[in-house]
């Protein structure tokens, strides 16, 4: 499969409506996965507030894990070392124990399984196989809004001369591209990030308003080879933070290229976003002539840790 | 007061040993802060997990909010607007209300108050004041071991000839810094990021291991201008994360400098990370003749937004 196919599998994976069967009466919920993976946690625990929500990635343990706690466990692999590691003392607190994967040793753990589909695709395309069962299962997207969703992706797919665009000038330019979000798509602004590091093999910043208006903002006016930076940002619904957004480009002098939001529910808006990031790395990947699918040194790195 | 003065206070804000007097009979904690402030609370959703943690930077609503819920708002100025508007919300939902600042409007919501000396200090120069109450009030640190970690931050302010010289290979080299945190001190490698903000006027770059290794590590061999870059990396004691940089830099063939850890307790070692990442951007500022305290431009943007 051409890695521009797996961007395009991304609507189908919309449909993927497999559901987490116990959802109620938990005091609170932990998600555990890395990478690709992880970023649906995260972005998971961005949305979702009903109980408060955790994330885990790396190998940091949570004293309060009990059989209260709902443990949503995801590899689309299902054997990422650090996921398997908090997954098993997960299970010895006695959590309740969702594995969300294409196999692998995770479900060993699980008392609910999501199988998702194996299709081949990299983890990081497969976003949409790790999101969905999170989003029906809590009532954060409905399958009647799935359509529409669908329709928008498709016409991304169509045409990503926008995206494209900003990858343009991104490599034309030998530029660091800089991502700017805000809630509730902080951590799609990271996801575009790490897309540009695997899709493109470049490095890149990303932050958040208003936070950045606490920190960041103080370099902009005078921070070195900013004529190198490219700074996005995502548009905003929330007027605060559009001000901000206008405010901060005025006062620090910034060319801040807006990223506009379609759709008019969560579940299309989040796909769009994510989608568009992923055309922006892709089109930057492509014209570096780098191979966006390659990430061997990683799976080196896993091979190596292996004898640790 | 010269701003080298304000990281010298540091190890005076050791000595705060206010405590938050209600610390149990919660289900959960929530904590608000931005900037300076939000990056006490996010060490301590770092370092804490006896319940679940919540971190609110910007205007999210959390659905759980209760009267089980502890709620510390954290604003040196106790007027930040954001801050302002989650406590807000919170003291709605009924929860207990605990203020950390100099004074302000936060204090009008709060059931407990830590009044925190006024020195006319930065609010990111504050950490200590902001930190000290929840690390000893939830047993992180206790404070016979104040002295020691007095010591070392004390021999830090008399020689910090380390972290010159990567201030020095920095602005030397005209290099962007990007800073490589892990598990427990992730947010402190945020931290450095958000200090080179504004203490050096220049933007960064910054992750953790053992996420990085999911993401940036594919870009690293072939990212452009990867030598405009200056890697710093934290040592870390746990053996994977160790295994895990050595085998990154390695295989990415990626020259990591790599900030050594001092100290025994965690207390010790946690301050001792911040003043050192304070002193890296002090010496890039004063080498950039920026002037770290200022951040006047934010301070304007603060008078723009309450027009809105």
């Amino acid at each position: 499969m051409e890695f521009v196919e797996e961007l395009r599998n991304l609507k189908e994976q919309l449909k993927f409506n497999q559901r987490i069967k116990k959802t109620e009466g938990f005091r609170n919920i932990v998600l555990a996965g890395m990478g690709g993976s992880g970023i649906a946690s995260m972005i998971f625990q961005e949305l979702y507030s009903k109980v408060p929500v955790s994330v885990i990635n790396g190998y940091e343990k949570l004293d309060f894990l009990s059989n209260e706690t709902l443990f949503i466990a995801t590899s689309y692999s299902g054997n990422t070392e650090e996921t398997l590691k908090a997954t098993e003392i997960a299970s010895k607190a006695g959590c309740y124990i969702v594995a969300i994967g294409a196999g692998g040793k995770l479900p060993e753990y699980a008392n609910e399984i999501i199988t998702v589909p194996t299709k081949a695709l990299q983890p990081r395309s497969a976003i949409g196989y790790q999101l969905m069962p999170l989003l029906l299962s809590f009532g954060l997207a409905e399958e009647s809004e799935i359509d529409k969703a669908y329709e928008l992706l498709n016409s991304l797919d169509s045409d990503n001369s926008e995206p494209l665009s900003h990858a343009k000038r991104i490599v034309e330019g030998d530029l660091l591209p800089a991502v700017y979000g805000s809630y509730p798509f902080k951590v799609v602004a990271y996801r575009w990030n790490t897309q540009f590091n695997e899709n493109s093999k470049v490095l890149g910043i990303y932050t958040n308003f208003p936070e950045l208006d606490h920190n960041s903002m103080a370099a902009l006016p005078l921070a070195p080879n900013k004529d190198k930076i490219y700074f996005m940002a995502f548009d905003s619904d929330n007027k605060y933070v559009k001000k901000r957004i206008e405010l901060t480009a005025k006062l620090t002098n910034t060319e801040f290229n807006m990223i506009k939001q379609k759709g008019s529910t969560l579940l299309e808006r989040l796909f769009y976003m994510i989608l568009y990031g992923d055309y922006v790395s892709y089109h930057i990947g492509a014209m570096r002539k780098v191979d966006p699918r390659d990430i061997s040194i990683q799976e080196e790195l896993k091979k190596e840790l292996e004898k640790v």
